[in-house]
């Protein structure tokens, strides 16, 4: 085969074969193919596209070219979750434990990954002696034991993934819904997950702005476990704010717990719960979904998934007291209220401003070298419909910084804007697919 | 600047400005923009296009990324000639002495590139002691006192012409007529031409196959010429046959010296006189093309274009005598007849076939390195429109190898197709742009 000719081929709206794809995917991770080709063909994808078929087989391409997870001693229907990413986004830390309370194994290996704040493990990492680097034999043991386990990842997963990424990332081709999809599906898919529940954000602060987009990922990502026979489902959900209030690694682990305590925001008891009740049904722990909201409401209020995350943060070496205590985590120096310029009601939040302040707070990496500091961050007072009086409290920054600190507070209260009439409230929740 | 921006910028449909393209020529010239990110440049822009502004500006770019040549010493005005190339196109050949012979300054670069054939450096190889190894004092000298000097490319002319052509060759992004337009003017401009008469040819043994794209390409041409402030011509050419009957070197140098001498192929004659005459009236030694044509065919009809080829072939060290005496220069070791299979007349030539037919007996290169065996090649016989019966030769194959012979002669009758019925004749000249 010769990787010229299918460039022209897709360059001329053709649709490649599973042989031509899995001898591209193969080549371009052995460094056959080199890289001034295979993105002259990611960009020949931008504007042609890909069937069903060939982004199942790009897909599969990739997720066999490295290893698999082998999840075949964990008992039960395993249940990932993925989510497309977003601000204030700690959903996983209340979900995880709250579906592992009703016994669904959450067995998930994690990546630190870019982004305005760090993820799910870097949060996790706010408890003295959390540690991720369990052997299989642990993690196993822990999700047969306790329901949870959160490791980072080690194995080589889906490589041509990882690569291929890195190389759109460079070459402007970042943004094609079929690469977008078959690049997550692969890393799942290679995870060993049985059933998938993927949360598709959209909004300001998304990667999908657009919510025709975040519709179409999410049919895309659908599509691609059906063909390959596993049950996913995908909650398309706002991202038009921050997810609670919380942004930046320490203050959102105190909002989690919050939550998992019975009183934390809205919006993030509500979107965990209903990704929830999708991985409950999945695991076969329930028998829908109205069923699964149910138990894991009772989970929340009887402090059972509260307790299940303290056993979780034990059981990889973190300090339970200090879930009973958040106070005690890591504090940032400088605290200080933004006030608001005006009165009136919320109408915007530029979310992804806000992503941003955290980031040049210190809180988000800019490259993967970049240390995080967990401590620093946004603590919203005010989101979107309510309403304000003039000097009132917008948020509280969290700094270590004092010039950091400034540049922050200026910069958040441009990310705001007011109106005079009460704005209508948007759904949290805008699909299921 | 950012390449991933300006990537991003193209694809989304936006046009570069000047200090986009410069910047992105030199950076990628320098090596500081790797090739995987100006392949994905070159395919998106294999989607979108390229505005005249914005292909005049890479054209220019790359003309600036090397050396120019300089001709101030040169006396009259230069006029350069290229061809799109084809199957049999020995034109430069009778051209250059025709129009050196009015006294219009042929001072041509040519390089050996790859083919069905060689370039004309190769043909006029054919000659004992001919050399295009000239000093720039000799080259002047020649052109200022003979009118006509021919040289290998020594000077580093459009350097990222080069590497960008060689990054295109093996992405799939080759056929792009901004790009073609680009590529071709660069090496035009910066070899110091004051005018430019093209030929573009257009037919199965042409790159441009479609009318309509060698009409496109011509107007892209001329354009960036008259954008760049040069006097520039396109006559669109028939290459739906080959040019006279002879394919190969040696047998295209005997040809182009019958024409020379007044009886050489009608097509050929024709093709010289009409370019002959743009680049006549461009130079300044006539008023109208009517006026130069006149000049052209006197000189031929009197063998003065002839006595400048001599004089042209003993400035460069070759051997005279072998002009008078054709018949001198090598010969393959086999000449064979090809005899029709049928009777009518013949409809069609598969031209690109008849080239690689030629390729095939050891004619042209097929990678840079390939040596060329200027003896072996094709005369065809018959060309369309003309009547033939059951038995009568059709071409007269010259090959050093006896198996490639009777391959070459079963792949020619194919490449024939014939008629009952006496087909129109196509006109050689479409359109003067």
């Amino acid at each position: 085969m010769n990787m010229c000719d299918l460039i022209v081929k897709k360059k001329r709206g053709g649709a490649l074969e599973k042989e031509e794809i899995d001898w591209m995917i193969r080549a371009f991770t052995d460094g056959e193919i080199p890289d001034y080709q295979m993105s002259a063909m990611m960009m020949a994808v931008c504007f042609v596209g890909m069937t069903d078929e060939e982004t199942k087989n790009l897909t599969l391409a990739m997720v066999n070219s490295g290893d698999m997870l082998d999840l075949s001693e964990v008992r039960g229907i395993k249940v990932d979750k993925h989510s497309t990413g977003g601000v204030g986004d700690k959903t996983s830390l209340v979900l995880t434990p709250l579906v592992a309370s009703l016994g669904v194994p959450v067995a998930k290996m994690s990546g630190r990954g870019l982004g305005h704040t760090g993820g799910t493990i870097d949060k996790l990492e706010s408890f003295t002696g959390f540690s991720t680097s369990l052997t299989t034999e642990q993690f196993i043991h822990n999700v047969n034991t306790i329901h949870i386990a959160i490791a980072g990842q080690t194995a080589d997963l889906a490589p041509a993934d990882k690569k291929l990424y890195a190389l759109r990332d460079v070459t402007g081709t970042v943004d094609q819904m079929s690469l977008i999809a078959s690049s997550i599906m692969s890393k799942k898919l290679a995870s060993g997950a049985d059933a998938i529940v993927l949360d598709v954000k959209t909004g300001d602060g998304a990667f999908m702005k657009d919510a025709d987009d975040a519709r179409e990922l999410a049919k895309k990502m659908v599509n691609i476990g059906k063909l390959c026979g596993r049950d996913v489902t995908a909650v398309i959900s706002d991202m038009d704010q921050p997810l609670g209030y919380a942004v930046g690694n320490v203050l959102e682990v105190r909002e989690a717990i919050d939550t998992l305590r019975g009183h934390g925001p809205e919006d993030l008891r509500e979107l965990a719960l209903c990704l929830g009740s999708y991985m409950t049904v999945k695991s076969g722990k329930a028998n829908d979904v109205e069923e699964a909201r149910s138990l894991l409401e009772d989970s929340l209020e009887s402090g059972k998934a509260f307790h299940v995350f303290k056993e979780f943060i034990q059981a990889q070496g973190g300090d339970p007291e200090e879930a009973e205590h958040p106070e005690r985590l890591l504090s940032a120096r400088f605290q200080e209220e933004v006030f608001s310029p005006e009165e009136g009601y919320v109408s915007d939040i530029h979310t992804e401003e806000i992503g941003r302040i955290c980031l040049l707070l210190g809180g988000g990496r800019e490259t993967k070298e970049s240390e995080i500091n967990l401590a620093v961050g946004i603590v919203l007072h005010k989101k979107k419909g309510d309403a304000i009086k003039k000097g009132e409290a917008l948020a509280v920054i969290h700094a270590d910084d004092r010039a950091l600190l400034e540049q922050a507070k200026e910069r958040l209260i441009r990310a705001y804007t007011f109106v005079r009439q009460k704005p209508r409230r948007e759904p949290l929740i805008k699909e299921i697919i």
